[in-house]
């Protein structure tokens, strides 16, 4: 199912002999591995040699080898040096830290540092409120993980974590502004993080929680938001169910649906499960049945624990027991935010007509989104190459981007719903269609949009 | 004593008649209160009225009001607003998280963010070391306060410590090329602070302590040094340690002495004192006499605490007692880093011949530099309105840059050496006199020569 991706951009230095055909022995080598060729660069030419840069893309690391084994075969070529496109850009970490203001001569030393500084120390020290005006508190945030739960690794720890953390830094800037830091800690302790973060808050304007495993996210965000007074947000939960509850704002519009009437089952019980069915409830949506690997979720269940037992107790109305597919006849949504490859078309098959499927399990979606389309009448998954991402992008930067703006302490319902309302209004009535539910993550007005709607949500 | 300085920079902006004697009324007032101007800037231009923006440097704030008194005095004007530049170059901050690669399409977020990041996690995963490699760990520096002893304004906590942290960070980048993050901690527990560090290290090459009160921070540096595997930094210990070491080195150049044969009094044993004197020991000076508010410091003297007694069993060999005046008779050097005026000229005076004296405290040293140099050859202070400026920042950024780039886990003595030697040879023999013992702040070779011999010792 797989497509080369450039996230698996590969550049394989070769000799080959100077001969007409040797280049497109080449390109063939490359097609016929399956590689998709982004570039032939010629860096030396000999009168019997020439030495070629053969740059593709893979649709992973082993198929990246295989490529390259295929450019091995060719007759007279020799692989000399294979380079890893994303390894590259990776190298000495992707962000930096640098002045807003030089510091060229002594006056500018004078007044940055000491002893002009000690003025503004002083201030900030008499009234605290004055953080936010003359230091970076107002513009940032702290991208905080434990390493426990990274993308689809697991758990990997904080150092290994880091480069996620550093690109999700580039997105905050990029695409709102936002100065990230990462904080990866050393620790897996729920308390000890709960206190590393109150300790280091006084820097930040917000903390967004990252990647750290269930149910010991959900303790921390909790307590966090009651003694912290700065926005707590944890990004697998709220910026998935803002982007979902976008996602299906537009579906039901398609379908011309709307949220009182459907029945959704939500497949994942983790961080970002519990945040949908929140965000869903909020906006009206009453029949939610969640699963988990022992099938639907209800009150009657032995041995579940306190966030589980929540789940019971707030969703399945009709005490509905069964395995995924069992539960899933005749719903109107699928929202998968578990594991791959759950169900088949078949399943998909027996909901209700004009049925949504959102199988957001990355890399690989917990139903063929091919196969899904077959029987539904909108399909989203979390991949880039399949229509409707569901993609985190689109709420963080512009909701950090406002309630940073909006100066606020709280992360409420309201700015949430304020927040799936502005992506969905991205997508214009006549741009809607069961193929673009979602705006384009390089859309440049989403940010802007979801900060206004936050700022003035929060306000 | 203090003259006006940049970090007091003020403009005022005045409305006043458009009359030929206008201007030089202003220029008149700021020069009879005693302020320095920078420039008068005609901001607007009506037929019977002028608005000029009038900019001086003042002494201290309250003389900055004193001047603008001034200027509202003068016939026919009227301030309509006062600016403090200082105020205006620390709006919003002044670092900035920047990318280093800009994610402009699909295919840089596919390599920095999903999914080509998974593949460099997982390369770090197996390989922590490649952290250094693929991370910015290699080249940042965590620059961690808690607010207790901040510049000479003492505990004015986490928060208020912030722009100083700041401006750290910006001498690190300008001087080394090092990204340094301000880390300010809402907690004055020693276990406390030591956990956290711990817990982010992960995303650091080292650790700066900054501004954190003594005894706590030796406690601090040692348990930080025994648990990390990266080099943890005190710059209110090290870094005055080893430009104090480099001054002394040219002082006694000039005036032909050796360290074996000097005697030192060391006004002072907090965080500064108690590192001055063991890189003075390392360095080969054998006598040296510590004082606080006491007078000296002896092993036949009650109540001292742990760090107090260790400076009492490592110096002080004849078991001298008596007040600083009383000890400082006779002595060949000088080092205050204590307190304001607590020596004049005629105490000076007592001092071995060519006395070396170094007076250190900020913003009023021990001795007013001006007394001192009627009796002693070589003077310096911590002020840049003096020749001699003892200033950490000749020594801290390309201790850094230094150590990261060898790849270092720790700071021993023998790199600290080799930095305050770089130092005193950044002044060359034809530059050096009893007015030139340390090269210029922004000397562009110095932090280069520290990094290099700091790297070779570390190596």
């Amino acid at each position: 199912m797989a497509s080369p991706s450039p996230g698996y951009g590969i550049t394989v230095r070769v000799d080959a002999p100077a001969t007409s055909g040797a280049t497109s022995g080449l390109v063939a080598a490359v097609g016929g591995a399956g590689g998709a060729l982004t570039a032939l660069d010629i860096v030396e030419s000999h009168p019997d040699q020439i030495v070629v840069d053969v740059t593709f893309d893979a649709t992973d690391a082993d198929h990246g080898t295989t490529v390259k084994d295929a450019l091995a075969k060719v007759p007279g070529v020799t692989v000399r040096k294979v380079s890893d496109r994303t390894f590259l850009m990776h190298l000495g970490g992707k962000i930096e830290v640098t002045s807003k203001v030089p510091i060229k001569h002594r006056d500018d030393l004078s007044r940055a540092y000491t002893p002009g500084v000690a003025r503004v120390c002083q201030a900030i020290a008499e009234n605290p409120e004055d953080a936010r005006r003359l230091t970076i508190k107002r513009n940032t945030v702290a991208v905080v993980t434990d390493g426990s739960a990274v993308l689809g690794l697991g758990n990997i720890g904080p150092a290994a974590a880091l480069p996620v953390m550093e690109g999700k830094a580039m997105l905050f800037k990029q695409f709102a502004g936002v100065d990230a830091w990462p904080v990866c800690l050393d620790t897996q302790d729920t308390e000890e993080i709960i206190s590393i973060v109150k300790a280091i808050a006084p820097v930040y304007g917000g903390i967004n929680l990252e990647d750290i495993a269930a149910p010991r996210c959900f303790e921390i965000e909790r307590r966090l938001r009651e003694d912290l007074d700065i926005p707590v947000f944890h990004d697998d939960q709220h910026g998935t169910a803002i982007v979902v509850l976008a996602a299906l704002t537009n579906a039901l519009r398609v379908v011309d649906k709307t949220m009182e009437e459907i029945s959704v089952v939500v497949s994942g019980v983790g961080a970002a499960g519990h945040a949908i069915i929140q965000l869903l409830q909020a906006e009206g949506v009453s029949t939610i049945i969640a699963c988990d690997r022992k099938g639907a979720v209800h009150t009657g269940r032995d041995g579940m624990d306190k966030d589980r037992q929540w789940v019971a107790d707030h969703t399945n109305p009709g005490g509905k027991t069964g395995s995924l597919c069992e539960v899933l006849e005749g719903a109107d949504v699928f929202v998968g935010v578990s594991g791959p490859n759950l169900l088949d078309g078949d399943d998909i098959a027996t909901m209700a007509d004009d049925a949504i499927v959102f199988a957001l399990a990355n890399p690989d979606p917990e139903v063929d989104p091919v196969e899904a389309g077959k029987h539904a009448a909108v399909v989203a998954t979390g991949r880039s190459d399949f229509p409707n991402q569901i993609n985190n992008v689109l709420a963080f930067p512009g909701f950090f981007r406002g309630m940073l703006d909006a100066g606020a302490r709280d992360i409420t319902q309201k700015t949430m719903l304020a927040a799936a309302e502005a992506i969905a209004d991205s997508v214009s009535d006549d741009q809607r269609n069961s193929s673009f539910i979602v705006p384009s993550v390089f859309d440049p007005d989403v940010a802007t949009s979801v900060a206004t709607a936050v700022r003035e949500a929060a306000q």
